[in-house]
């Protein structure tokens, strides 16, 4: 394949992960994350996020999420998020598995963002019939969105607050969250935490990690219990936890994780400056993270998938492609894709 | 109260039934349904439907729809509903609980009905992402409608078919199904099996009786005994099970169901005709079966209920109202009613 | 058949439950648990029991069992009761499924009856793999149990205390608890949270009723809400909830249900009487409640089921005999009994 | 520490496992099993077990395990077992999860293992009430034992065939396969699907790799695609999975898998050897794979404790230790713990 932007989800391994992980390869260590690298993961983040921070080491982002659904929704609870998010989209009811039936409600928003208005209408609407109805418990907001776009921080108070003032829970799912903090330029308290987010599914198998998520909670120690439990039930507990662990620490040390998401996103920057020049094609969404999404004809893309450049056909929509540029995508990669959409 | 319209889930047992209960309650009889009554329920289906049909004798709605659905949904398998449907709204999880939870899928429609093009639709965009969406696996209509609207038998076939040409299983919502039978004036298998309907919730308790509702299949014997189990298993199988199985056989008998339907559905169509001719007052959807949806000015509404008259302000819209008409409405009540919106 | 000793639950309903059900068969009434006579559920029981008691009406003891543990017990804890009680013999996985997959420790113990130093024991090696381990959470003792016998008041709190020491909650399964406190000659107080009970499946069915029993909460009324939502989730909430709540309020009025428990009991206590002088048939257990448990010759056995009488072969020992006596059992129907096993 | 022996889940990756994740470190891949390493793994196993193998590759033999067992057992069925299974004595309830509410059926056998008569007397028990009992639906056995021994092939096909007679599915729990099978001297196929087997949980973590189990399934190809919903549905389709799939091809390419079983079984020899012959310690169960479990006093296992031995002092029992040998432990390791158990 001459470039590949299929996903972030297909790139290897940042050397500094790999080497993280040799340096964890030593010897014997206690199991079930007891080791010593996952002793130290609660302070490691703590400092990070400028708070107390219990840390769940896990392997994917679906695990990460659905355990924090299932924390804090009952299994008649309902969890409100954008109708394009991961959670309903793309987890083939592991929520609902975690969960025990909670129920997701989809919530409609321009370029993949939802709005507080039609957050609030939506939450109203659902609870119309008492018991009969399931009862509102979570918020669940994607950043950076499934639309490659990013929530400013005043957005994320504004939703966060609507959540908060009816008592619901809130959860944010960064399985890209280093992508938009790059694009915010705030620190990762700013973003998370400080808007009103009390648990953080922290992603980094994409952004250079083997398989490496983070379950974090802000305040609610007693979260972490229960996410443990979850965890060992659903066959998540990892004997040879310190790998995971091993790949988190390297991950957040001396920045790393945020190099890595700013280089994914300065060649998103590259193609989403030719598109916006391209005489046809156009963006769907304005470009804040590490996802372009392309609107241009059925033939076009057919054409330039057959001059083996490497995207997702967006499902059901034969004129729109996704582009995802990761920390393994190379100047030239950027490049090729770039030519190959101009001629 | 002057009179009740709130819904037919408040009227009292016919006598009829009545009588049939205390017939049923002479001396001993076996034990979780292996008495006399519930012996002779398949046969007697059998005979009413024209086909070889299994019974389920049950005591609510909620748990013989949740049932049908967990027999031929899988836990990653989604269900196809109208938005308004009872299975959503108004049953707080069960069929999810009931499906280790599989996932509603809401599909709107006007006048509380599904349109085979809008369905077509949903199942397609629903299964884009292969396995990490749900499987599109159940089609559920209900009969009448939450609006109190009546498919046609036309529309019926093409709403299952849309289902059966992608291998789905089909169920249809009966809770008010004798309503629509009567309005319909087409026989039971007409209106049910020979339509693509592989199982149907058979409302009783509405109709008539105390809490006896019968999950009927059609075909595909091995459903029953999945049935049974999670009949047991949620704790329904009743020990004096004779009860309720001798209501179904007594609601069933000589076409007690449809002359108790029929009594409601005119009543209802008399009030429905004094809306029309009212000034203000407007009918929300066409009246055919026992529910007249009535959109008035909320003081309206309001004064209308100070009047002693009972009735369902609509969740969420004020200025909306439900009516519903029972097997023990006198048309007194429903004089009573006309009387009071027109002065 | 001669006379029928097979179950309780063959029983027909007794006239004054049979004269509470009309009387509640009049006009319409509120749905879903909100009529006159679940309004008084709580005030009536709590009078009964002495202390501020939460009911929960439902249709059968498998829900209210299910629903108790569910209510007290995480998906990862477990709830330890005697072997043969019916929630882990007869329930086909209700507690389990409305539990979310908790556990059941069955523990052994002579006459049906769990002892202290045996409960503790399993409680303590039931744990020994921390977080790979279920949880200790609660613990169901039955009353009257499954052989037949009573716990003394002195047992119930030897038994609880070993719970309650450990944070555990407690439950007392009475789907007998008449027959038992008839045994007893205690208050209904003094035999359950005087003791350390804190949620009580009361039975009715069994004695009496067409399909009615009560899950009590004594204090922590939080788990009442919740215990709503289950009902709700697993279809249990009736719309004409009033004929349940009418047949509870007629059964403990004026000691109805003491005296028909005491009929029973005396039925039994007859037929232990001449068990006991019996040439060659034995007692199994002592008798103190309404269910004698015999152990015989196979072929004497098979004899006396071919005379027309009705009883239990229980399950897997071919020559140990189940005999039940209910509210509606004759001196006839004993006598016929005792003078079937004489000759 | 001087020398540990807690557990082979805490040695460290085999430098041959660590090279093919090195290779397996190169570009992009597509994501969520659908990378060449993936693509080779049915060959590679049907090769290996001489039949035609699925294989899903996993990270953790809990889910393995609890995949296989929630693909051939009914939320109704139970599944037998030996007391001592880690799926129901070291899983807390992830086979109940994934299940939804199975049950798990323990039954006592000497040094690890089960009896067939004694199983099939378990199962006969099970089921006595008819559909208030849950179904005897599958048995699991585990090899070598959760005991340190190994069954021989004539009692897998006994076992196995109880269960098979009966029509229930089987599942063997391979997370030490390869030290059974270094132990055997049998060939895969013969220690798997010949004597019955239907389902292997084939373990690598423990015996060299990082986190690689793969789920097998011989026949029954419907099976698969049941389990790889569970899969997704649980969040263990990880998205870089290439680098599951290239351990586990290193794992069984050339036998390495079996010299490093070996290798761990030789040093439990040569401790059991030890054992034998020494004064007072004393030999639990015969030694036959690479765990050695060592009664002895509790003050002599405190001291050996404090010497910096590593081993796991056996729950519940204060004189009874376990010694496990794994891939990494070397000559000089067990020549420590020797010195250590004779001064």
């Amino acid at each position: 394949m001459k470039a590949n932007f299929r996903s972030d989800n297909e790139t290897p391994v940042a050397p500094e992960i790999w080497a993280a992980l040799e340096q964890a390869n030593q010897g014997t260590a206690f199991a079930y994350a007891e080791d010593p690298w996952s002793a130290q993961l609660d302070q490691a983040f703590s400092e990070l996020f400028e708070t107390g921070t219990r840390v769940l080491p896990l392997a994917t982002g679906t695990v990460a999420n659905s355990i924090a659904l299932a924390c804090v929704t009952p299994p008649w609870g309902s969890v409100f998020c954008h109708r394009g998010a991961h959670i309903v989209s793309d987890e083939s009811g592991a929520p609902e598995f975690f969960g025990n039936g909670l129920r997701l409600v989809p919530v409609d928003g321009p370029t993949g963002k939802l709005e507080p208005t039609a957050l609030g209408r939506a939450i109203g609407q659902s609870q119309g019939h008492g018991i009969h109805s399931y009862a509102p418990a979570t918020l669940s907001l994607t950043q950076s969105t499934e639309s490659g776009t990013v929530y400013t921080l005043e957005e994320l108070d504004a939703l966060y607050a609507v959540a908060l003032d009816r008592g619901m829970a809130t959860h944010l799912d960064g399985a890209r969250f280093a992508n938009a903090l790059v694009s915010l330029g705030a620190s990762p308290a700013d973003a998370s935490w400080r808007r009103g987010a009390q648990m953080l599914s922290f992603g980094a198998s994409k952004n250079g990690c083997m398989a490496a998520e983070a379950l974090l909670f802000f305040g609610h120690p007693e979260r972490l219990e229960t996410a443990e439990r979850h965890r060992k039930r659903s066959g998540h507990l990892l004997s040879k936890m310190r790998y995971v662990s091993a790949q988190l620490l390297a991950y957040i040390e001396d920045g790393l994780w945020l190099r890595l998401a700013a280089h994914a996103n300065r060649q998103a920057a590259a193609f989403a400056e030719a598109v916006e020049t391209h005489p046809e094609a156009r963006l769907e969404s304005p470009v804040q993270a590490n996802e372009v999404f392309v609107r241009w004809t059925a033939p076009a893309l057919e054409a330039l998938a057959e001059k083996g450049i490497g995207f997702h056909f967006w499902p059901g929509q034969e004129n729109l492609a996704r582009f995802v540029f990761g920390h393994s995508t190379t100047d030239d990669d950027t490049r090729a894709l770039i030519d190959a959409i101009r001629h």
